[in-house]
């Protein structure tokens, strides 16, 4: 079942720590650590392995994937002794990340007389080559390029005939994830968006990849503080402790900081870094989130967090904590185990927006448990049926 | 169902700010924080109200109540007008607080020729007289006396026919909390372990509690750093995320505090505190949690853990964290829980340990999940399957 | 030597932690902790005592003084007992607090026709009248009133004849803390700025209190992260480590803390927490300070920052710090000894701004050290200074 | 004037950090970061350049200078490529690092029938034969070894005659590190102790330092906490608040590390480490310094600290620290430091124990400030006095 891995932002951090990692860990030189789909409780015939999967992406930076694995070992999220090791294959990679279509801003519409609905065009047919090159069973595409703004309202977002009336017409309808998550729907292709922008989550879309019969998956990978309160707020609920205050910064280096540093898009991600608390205490709690950039803390990320909560009758109680993670390091392992999963629920049938993949995220699409154990045990469910479905 | 609550220890912090808060509660002056049995999931016709409570208990010290419920105050453990508002109906319970048969260290054996099973037959006919006194349906017996260092093993532990005899002899075959156990039990009361002593947790007790149709739960109540083990570490699991050192400290104030900087007790506790890690995470990481005891902390606990850890790849990451909690308002709602949840336990004829009781302990009984999660699941069925029982 | 202290702000909670206190250390009912004139070094018949002082002062709130300790007592800022015992005491203070001249906003000019000069004029005679109401040898005006946004700027500012003309017209020239600080040296009052407001910091008002022959101090008192900065950072810098971001953020509960979060004001304060670390450390490093409003935290303020530096070789390493302190209690004691310190300085006849006051800001006048070690032996000097003049 | 810089340890983290950072800095492969006598304030030609430091040294262990070197690359104390640079030259003093006399543990005495007396001769003709070889103007002598346990107390330590005649007995008078002292200062060699250890510490050593008109300094370099302490301490000090307990642990990975988990060695560090609260704030709070051995955690060492403290009336606030450093990387610029001013000290004819650099130790020599910023004032002034010396 060779499946292809569809990248966009194939030359950022996530995607390369990703690819380096597959061809590491399928060649035996490193453990799957971080892979859940490699857990006993996940493991199963219905989800392709590493092995199957075959890379491939769009881009604008033109950095060369070897060159930006060799950064990444500099900067100690890769080992430099795995880096040698793959660079080779990897390089072979290296003809299938493409120029990102509409010059890399294909949001900003038609400086050439183009029209959005002609870079889709271009995404969908760059897509289908690549499936035909490699004789692919599926495609599932990720987002993992930079986190946009907030993406502006338009009144196409709400219909799929309205979109497609809207594309063929100049000017900026969708923002670029969602744009991709259009062409990747028409071309037939699973859509995960592992970041915070727009992606595929509009009506239109919906309508889209329910008239097309492939999930699709998001938002925002789930990899350091929110993934903390997603355990964290449960356990103060389940001893019933109120919270009253949860405050915290989030200090990042990396590129994503860089971007980040910019308030428009700062705000789409500490707004998903909310939701969880709300839904699980059930009353949000005062405090805010911040994120800072300082580019001196490289892919690394210090998060600070402080919680206030009250227990038995009234009394005043405090912790705090330090996370200091690698942000590549964490994201990569479930940009694989997000691929492999939403290529086997495409296998065995299922269709439109996947709860289940919960787990994965900070902004999880439906109405579904915000606490991590919850979320698990929703995941060992949903790779059970799959499962059950393929056998 | 007039429910009893007999409290070894019952002049120290947990005791007293228990029975303050159950007389604040169900006065309604203050909201039911902290206790788990008062959240919608577990609220259950089976378990007594805090109403039904009626306290009683033994105690070596000769502190009033009242008295004790002030300094507790003072020390911004308990709001002072609260205790000011429930005074005269806790200084009632004051008749109901014995002093501990035996001298108040029934362990020592018998000074004056008496022998052990004289003290235990003391506390029988003490615990017979408070149930006849208040027409209780039943007594639950709760062990928040001060930590004891680590018993001395003895041969009767093996069997109950052999600890019959052994109690008949001079010398302490038994230390205080398993003799109060041996009490409880034979006077037909379950008793509840809130302490890393030993308690019911010999063979020769299991015997005694099956033999007398009792259920029993222990033990130590999980109420700071080991209640953060108990969902961090499942999520460095489930993560998939190695963890390759985990270490603390833990700074104690208050009474549990000087008896547990003597290393003896110190070792009970720190134990009963590792086994988490290794249960959840497969292996054991290195590492050490330390107890130290800082008088000017009063009854509040700061608690600080290092946790190292492997991502992808090899990946070096870690979190630390600082908990600031008030241990006598964590532990009293538990115990309230606990002598309601074990009473309903004993009304439907449960028998022997409670491992669904986990959730409240930090070394629970039997073959048992260590994740809170889990914990809560097997708790809510619990509750579940004893409201069927009685409905 | 009877000393007036007119704090302007006088109903807040700086200003009235620091009349409970120095009532309560007068009456021997409390140790001077916290206020470093008491300590041995720093001993001395130029200083006035705390029995000398007389206090006064404005404010446009009309929440009394009593009731306002009592609030402060209630958010465990203050002792209740102490605000009882000298309750009776405080609330004869009451009489001298004085609504805020112009409508408790003077900087808004001249609603009702009347320029900012006739306020002015106002607070003048206010000044006057206390003074000689209790036959005062000097008075100090302190502002400790909320911080303002940052000051719009007027030409006038830059001259004091056009400072003079210019407030004979309608409209804002001056924010009202600057408008304090020039009735206070018209009234011939020293003047010190507790507060980041503009207070005495305009070239117009340097050249009055010059001309009046009056010392001034300030700005913005350093009680806690700056405070931490001010050994911190010499301390890299004297073991030759290079710092490389320090970035932090400042959780505030109190009344200052919902000021603050209005970002114009915050601008003002986080700007004056910078400076310590480019003047000691001599390059800039990365990295911000937020400070974010978080009402939960009442009068308590816990601050968190984190400091990346290389040692030998480049080696990166990091240290953080959370500082969890009562800002009205570390803020209060400082306000007495820099009423008292520049009451003697005043005596002695100091002129103009007072750099050996370094010690008590976050933002000091003058090109002065900024490590604690500097200013500390800076402000030993000064006060030896101070009585050999007056011997 | 080139000087010889003999290293007890010569193969450990720390000796081998020193000598790949003197050959790297001289050869301006890197910068002097660490190297306090780089500063401008303390640059002097009375103090010998690192170009003129010629090193040599005794230790028990054989694994290879560069092979240590790269290990603790691969460890990520030291930069790969700086490594790799200077291996040739380093590699160059492998011949000058001599296998330690009395087969590596000269306390034990006479296993072969030799007396101390015997091994330090041996010493002392090993650090002729380095100073011949080289033609050096002298040798500074730095114990850079394994932490030593306390030692045994024995009547021949408080007197020179004594000690000389019960050297040429059987059994073991002194402990290791005492016997290197005593054959330094028998060859005419000054003798730095950067360790615990008793070193020069015996009233006999001090005579003959005295005798031999040398200098000697000590005890145990001060990197990390002790470091915070020495201005954290003066800062509470100075603002007049009441340090009420400072507790603290040290989680140590490396060599040193797995020596200190011995508790007899253990006892010694925690010793020195609490003498600067006590000194410097003239009462000793609550609390305990621990330290762990984390082998996980390589040369890196993270140290937490809570100081709890009382302000104005009474107020109860904390902060905490945690301090995340490479402990090699700390200690080696100053062995680099200490070697290049006690050779200076000694050309300019300073004997005895020189307690002017208190600044670089935990348990300075002598009645000396404990704070940093008193211990800087000191070392400029002595530094000064040198070059005025020399001059
Ligand atoms: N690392 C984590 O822990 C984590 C967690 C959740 C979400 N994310 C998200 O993943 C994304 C990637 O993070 P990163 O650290 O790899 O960032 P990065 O900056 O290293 O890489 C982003 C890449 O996207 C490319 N790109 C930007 N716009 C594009 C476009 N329109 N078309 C194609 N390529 C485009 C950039 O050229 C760059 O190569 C971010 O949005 C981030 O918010 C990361
Ligand atoms: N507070 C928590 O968070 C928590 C959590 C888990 C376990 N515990 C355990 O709960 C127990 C009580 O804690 P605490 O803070 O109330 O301690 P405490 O010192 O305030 O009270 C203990 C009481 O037990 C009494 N006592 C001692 N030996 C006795 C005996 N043989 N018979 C009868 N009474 C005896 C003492 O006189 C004292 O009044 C401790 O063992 C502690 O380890 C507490
Ligand atoms: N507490 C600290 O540690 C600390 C440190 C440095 C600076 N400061 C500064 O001290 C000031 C006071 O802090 P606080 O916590 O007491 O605040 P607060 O809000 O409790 O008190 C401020 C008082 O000023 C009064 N006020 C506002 N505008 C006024 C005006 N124009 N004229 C007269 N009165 C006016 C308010 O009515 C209020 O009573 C703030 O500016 C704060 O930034 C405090
Ligand atoms: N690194 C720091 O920040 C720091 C600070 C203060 C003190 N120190 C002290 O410096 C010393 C060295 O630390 P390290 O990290 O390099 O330790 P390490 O274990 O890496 O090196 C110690 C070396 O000493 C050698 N040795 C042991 N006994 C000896 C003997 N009798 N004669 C000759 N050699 C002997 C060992 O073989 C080893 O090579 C320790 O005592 C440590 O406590 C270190
Ligand atoms: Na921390
Ligand atoms: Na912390």
């Amino acid at each position: 079942m060779r499946t292809g891995v569809w990248l966009i932002g194939a030359r950022g951090s996530v995607a390369v720590t990703s690819m380096v990692g597959a061809l590491a860990v399928r060649a035996s030189l490193a453990a799957p650590l971080g892979c859940v789909t490699e857990l006993p409780e996940l493991r199963s015939a219905a989800v392709p392995t590493l092995g199957d999967l075959v890379f491939g992406g769009h881009d604008m930076s033109t950095v060369g994937l070897v060159k930006k694995a060799r950064d990444l070992a500099a900067s100690g999220v890769l080992p430099g002794a795995l880096v040698e090791a793959v660079a080779a294959e990897l390089d072979m990679i290296e003809v299938e990340v493409l120029p990102a279509p509409g010059g890399g801003v294909p949001c900003e519409g038609s400086p050439d007389g183009r029209v959005q609905a002609d870079t889709a065009a271009r995404i969908v047919s760059d897509l289908r080559a690549f499936r035909d090159r490699h004789d692919l069973a599926r495609i599932v595409v990720v987002n993992v390029s930079s986190t946009e703004p907030v993406a502006t309202p338009h009144p196409a977002h709400a219909d799929l005939a309205a979109l497609r009336a809207a594309l063929d017409l100049p000017g900026a309808v969708l923002p670029a994830s969602a744009l991709y998550a259009y062409a990747a729907l028409s071309a037939g292709c699973p859509f995960v968006d592992f970041t915070p922008s727009t992606g595929a989550r509009l009506p239109a879309l919906a309508e889209l990849a329910a008239e097309a019969r492939l999930p699709h998956a998001g938002s925002d990978g789930k990899t350091g503080e929110t993934l903390l309160k997603s355990v964290l707020a449960p356990m103060f609920a389940l001893r019933h402790l109120r919270v009253t205050s949860w405050s915290g910064i989030n200090l990042l280096g990396g590129g994503d900081g860089a971007t980040l540093a910019d308030p428009a898009a700062n705000a789409a991600k500490t707004a998903s870094k909310h939701r969880v608390l709300g839904e699980t205490l059930g009353y949000q709690p005062e405090g805010h989130t911040r994120i800072d950039h300082v580019p001196e803390l490289g892919d690394f990320k210090t998060a600070w967090d402080l919680v206030t909560f009250q227990g038995f009758l009234g009394t005043a109680m405090r912790m705090e904590f330090t996370w200091h993670g690698c942000d590549s390091a964490l994201a990569a392992p479930l940009v694989l185990d997000l691929a492999r999963l939403t290529a086997a629920a495409h296998a065995a049938g299922v269709v439109g927006p996947v709860p289940e993949l919960a787990f994965f995220f900070k902004d999880p699409i439906g109405d579904v448990p915000h606490g991590l154990a919850e979320q698990w045990t929703l995941l060992v469910e949903f790779v059970r049926g799959l499962s059950d479905a393929t056998a």
